[in-house]
């Protein structure tokens, strides 16, 4: 893993860009063209330069769209020297690293990611991936390959046109890095407002969080694990949204979120996890994510969990917590007791239960 | 690079499988039925196995089949434990390789290759693909990961039912290994028919010879380049025959040769390889493989050579040798200079020029 971050994102490209053959931009629609812009300013000094711009979201992580960039690389004659760029979330950046791994067996790959989520997580440790459709309704990254970028280029100034539920969603996935770290961090996260005046300031530290983590386990083999806190509940909740046209969809972030509270009311029951404190820090984060319209039925999540990346000879795999900065990654679930707890969770924070 | 290459394949099989969840056979419909059912046997006794029977070729290399490859292995319910095995030649495991490499980010690969290239060539050094179809036709191998097998387990056994045009087409691949290497090795390959009793007591040594190069690149930053000996001219003559649904499609072996005794005549010319030899290999060559019905047109071979993935910053590379055993992977092309070097070449060796 020899990723470069850093904020000094416009002196640290020039040099990434140096010597090669071509740049390709994957930039995403729904952002100024002012970012494009200034993106495709700085590399056309040294480099011919091409753009193509998506609208980005969940349903851009399909074949056709992976085909789509294929060919956009082929007209432009993009070779081995090549580098691949994605400016744009974390689904611009899973759809465009799996593009640059792939393409004549991978090209130099870049982010630079204009979210939260984006800044303390997708972009950071190398996973990408598109979404498969199965008879099960959409898996969530069941096509990718592990490559890391050469560079992950922060501009706080990108975050500007983020909308606020995408800076909720962000709160979502940090909150996960300040469970998994407990101590000062923690505090100084439970601290902030969900808005970006309040967690600007604690995104590389947010991020280091992550880099900490996968340095240690690049593939996937043990600690990293760790970082599927809240997303074994929160993967199912947002691929039974996706499946269903019907539901208002949910934010990545606040799909964790809600798996992180039910691990913590499971971490009480079956790790000991301290009751009191569990019970606060869930009310802080109901809080703020509000109570749902609508939780999903437990055989309807079960049935997700069971297609979990992260399952292993038909073992549904968790993480659940002992204490704040204590995580357990071998948690195994069985489904006669999820279905109890589940249904008991439901009760609590679905209105339409309630 | 930690692949076991291995004539043991049963042994080596069973102990590569164990502990896994599920194993997931590729193989080629156009085998014998006992070679899978042969290997289903000795899988079934620890795991549970799948069969996934498809007809090999060039065609296969396509997403479409990459996409049903990845909903058979959900429907079984393949996870991260699971171990993809391919039975077959070169594009069952290029298609079987990519697959393996981007499902759930990578499950274990097994290579059991039923073709002499794929013995000596196609799954040793961790190169996968499919093709992408462009705006000017098919262009090979431009999908694909660098993606280490586990084992290749070789039975010679399975040569048995190849063609004999396939034999012939492994012996092209064997043929650049010779020449790369040099020395006793292609002494011994200069007095070898094409046929399996001959060429059988050659092919390991023949893998070694790929693998060496390959272990010391792994990523063809450099020297791993040597082993596109012939393939510049032997890619685009496939692609155009791929193109063109009049044509008789050649086989990859062939085109190699074919690209082989191009090089021998140019590496005269540019690199001082003693003329004596070259005429004596290019006879000894083309005696085996036969004058051609049709050699493509200098625009129609330049325009493919110019897609080729070895190139950068728009050159055309190639690889040209100063003697047997010394090779330079160096070399660029001009495109005047080719187009009259191929089309004298064409008028030799064309039968209708003839």
């Amino acid at each position: 893993m020899n990723s470069v971050r850093s904020t000094s994102w416009e002196n640290e490209l020039k040099s990434c860009i140096r010597g090669k053959s071509l740049v390709f931009l994957l930039a995403d629609s729904n952002l100024p063209d002012s970012y494009s812009k200034d993106i495709v300013k700085v590399c056309k000094i040294k480099n011919k330069t091409h753009l193509l711009k998506i609208k980005g979201g969940e349903q851009i992580k399909t074949h056709q769209h992976l085909i789509q960039i294929y060919n956009e690389l082929d007209v432009v004659g993009a070779d081995r020297k090549s580098v691949f760029m994605c400016l744009g979330g974390g689904t611009i950046s899973d759809l465009g690293g799996l593009a640059a791994s792939t393409y004549k067996r991978g090209i130099d790959f870049i982010i630079l990611p204009t979210t939260v989520i984006g800044m303390v997580d997708a972009a950071i440790g190398g996973k990408n991936g598109i979404n498969l459709e199965s008879n099960v309704g959409i898996l969530k990254n069941q096509i990718g390959t592990f490559y890391q970028p050469k560079l992950i280029g922060i501009n706080f100034k990108w975050l500007d046109s983020l909308p606020k539920d995408e800076v909720k969603s962000g709160w979502g996935e940090m909150l996960k890095h300040a469970l998994l770290i407990g101590g000062p961090h923690l505090e100084k996260f439970k601290n902030a407002e969900p808005n970006l005046a309040s967690l600007i300031p604690l995104i590389i530290d947010s991020g280091n969080i992550k880099e900490g983590i996968v340095r240690r386990d690049v593939k996937e083999n043990g600690e990293r694990a760790l970082l599927n806190l809240g997303h074994t509940i929160g993967h199912a909740i947002e691929s039974l949204e996706l499946d269903s046209s019907n539901a208002s969809e949910i934010k990545h972030g606040i799909a964790v979120a809600w798996g992180i509270v039910f691990t913590l009311e499971v971490s009480v029951r079956k790790l000991g996890f301290n009751d009191a404190l569990a019970k606060q820090l869930i009310k802080w984060i109901v809080d703020i994510i509000g109570y749902r319209e609508h939780l999903w039925e437990s055989k309807e999540v079960w049935l997700k969990m069971c297609k979990d990346k992260k399952n292993t000879n038909g073992n549904v795999k968790d993480v659940m917590l002992r204490s704040p900065g204590d995580a357990d990654w071998h948690f195994t679930w069985e489904r006669e007791e999820f279905t109890i707890l589940w249904e008991q969770f439901r009760e609590r924070y679905e209105l339409t239960s309630c």
